[in-house]
C-alpha cells in the first residue's frame, strides 16, 4: 500500500515537471503562475509548495536538474574524445553532436532554461557562476589541448562561438523552424547542421593535428 | 500654450517608452504590468492606452521601432558596399560592422526584442513572418552575390549563423559580462569581435573575389 502511494507521489511530481516545461515554454516562467501549474498537472497547489518549495524553487530544480545532465554530457564526451580523437577537429564535431543529442532528448526543458538564462536576476547570475563557468573552463580545455594552437583568434571568442553553435537551435527555435523551414528537434536537422561546425572546425584547425 | 502642451505630451510618450524599456529589460514582458510602467514614468495609466492601446501595443510599437531601423540599416549597408567593395568577405565585416553598431545604439532596446522574439506566441510569430523573412532575403542576397560561391555550405546555415554572430551579444549579453568579462555595448567590445567575425569570413570567402 505504501509502495503504491510513493509511486502515485512520483506520478504527480512527474506530472508537475511536465506541466512546468510546458508552461514556461508557453508563457515564459514569470508568465506563468504556480496555480496554472498546478492546474494543468492536475494537483493541489500545496504539493508544489511541498516538492519544490514553489514556483521558483521548481525552476531552480529544472535548471539544476538540466544543467547537471548537460555538464556531465560535456565532461565525459571531453574526455573520450580527447582519449580517441587525436584530432582537434574531429573532437569538436564529436562534442558538438553529444550536446546536441543531449538537448534535443531534452528538447522542450532546453528551449525553456536557454531563455531564461538570458535574463539578469541573482537565481540567473547564480547559475551563471556555478554552470556556465564551468562550461566555459571545460571548453577552454578543449581548445587549448593544442599546444600548437596556430589560430589567431582569442580562445574566450572561440568559446563563445562554439558555445553559441551548440545551443542557439535550442534556445531559438521557431527561427529555425519558422525561417528556414527546419525542424531542430530531429534528426536530420542534427545531421545538417553538424556538417556546418564540420566545416567551421576544419576552417580552423585542419592544419593542426 | 497649446505647444507646451505637445511638447510635454511627446515627453510623456518618450517616458513610457524607456520605463518600458527598462522594465520588460529586468523583468520581461509576461513579468511587467502596464501599472508598473505607468508608475515608473509617472504617467495616468490611461496615458498608456491612449497612446499604445495597452502593454501588447506598447510591446508592438517597441518591437516594430526597433526592426524597421533595424532593416533600413542593414538594407542600407548592403546596397552601399555591394558598390564599394568587391570582397565578399570585407562586405560581411562592414555589414556586421553596421549592424553592431545599431544594436549598440539602441542597446537596451535590442536585447528586449531579442529576447521576446524568442518567445512562441501569435505576435511574435506575425512579427517573424514579416521581419525576419526580410531579413533573411536580404542576407541569402548577400551570400548569392557571389556567382562563383565555391562555398561547401547551404546558404541557409550561412545566414543563420552570419546572423546568429551578429545578434547573439545583444540577445545574451550578460552571458559575455559575466563568464568572458567584456562589456558588449562599448566600442572595443565591437572592434575584438569584429576581428573574429572577419577571421570566420576570411576562411570562409577570402578565396573569393
Amino acid at each position: 500500500m505504501q509502495t503504491i502511494e510513493k509511486v502515485k507521489d512520483i506520478n504527480k511530481k512527474n506530472e508537475v515537471i511536465r506541466s512546468a516545461i510546458r508552461l514556461f515554454n508557453m508563457s515564459g516562467y514569470t508568465g506563468t503562475s504556480v496555480r496554472a501549474i498546478a492546474n494543468d498537472a492536475g494537483v493541489n497547489i500545496a504539493l508544489i509548495s511541498y516538492y519544490f518549495g514553489g514556483k521558483k524553487g521548481l525552476l531552480e530544480y529544472l535548471m539544476s536538474s538540466f544543467f547537471e545532465g548537460y555538464l556531465d554530457e560535456m565532461e565525459s564526451a571531453i574526455e573520450q574524445t580527447t582519449h580517441l580523437e587525436p584530432l582537434l577537429c574531429t573532437r569538436l564535431i564529436q562534442i558538438a553532436d553529444r550536446m546536441i543529442r543531449y538537448q534535443q532528448r531534452y528538447f522542450y526543458l532546453s528551449r525553456c532554461v536557454h531563455r531564461e538564462m538570458t535574463l539578469d536576476t541573482n537565481l540567473i547570475r547564480e547559475f551563471m557562476a556555478s554552470y556556465l563557468m564551468k562550461e566555459k573552463y571545460l571548453l577552454e580545455m578543449v581548445f587549448k589541448q593544442e599546444e600548437s594552437n596556430h589560430v589567431a583568434i582569442p580562445t574566450d571568442i572561440l568559446v563563445m562561438q562554439y558555445r553559441d553553435m551548440i545551443i542557439m537551435p535550442f534556445l531559438h527555435p521557431q527561427y529555425i523552424r519558422r525561417i528556414h523551414d527546419l525542424q531542430p528537434h530531429e534528426d536530420y536537422f542534427r545531421k545538417y547542421y553538424l556538417q556546418y561546425i564540420k566545416y567551421w572546425a576544419d576552417q580552423l584547425f585542419a592544419q593542426i593535428s
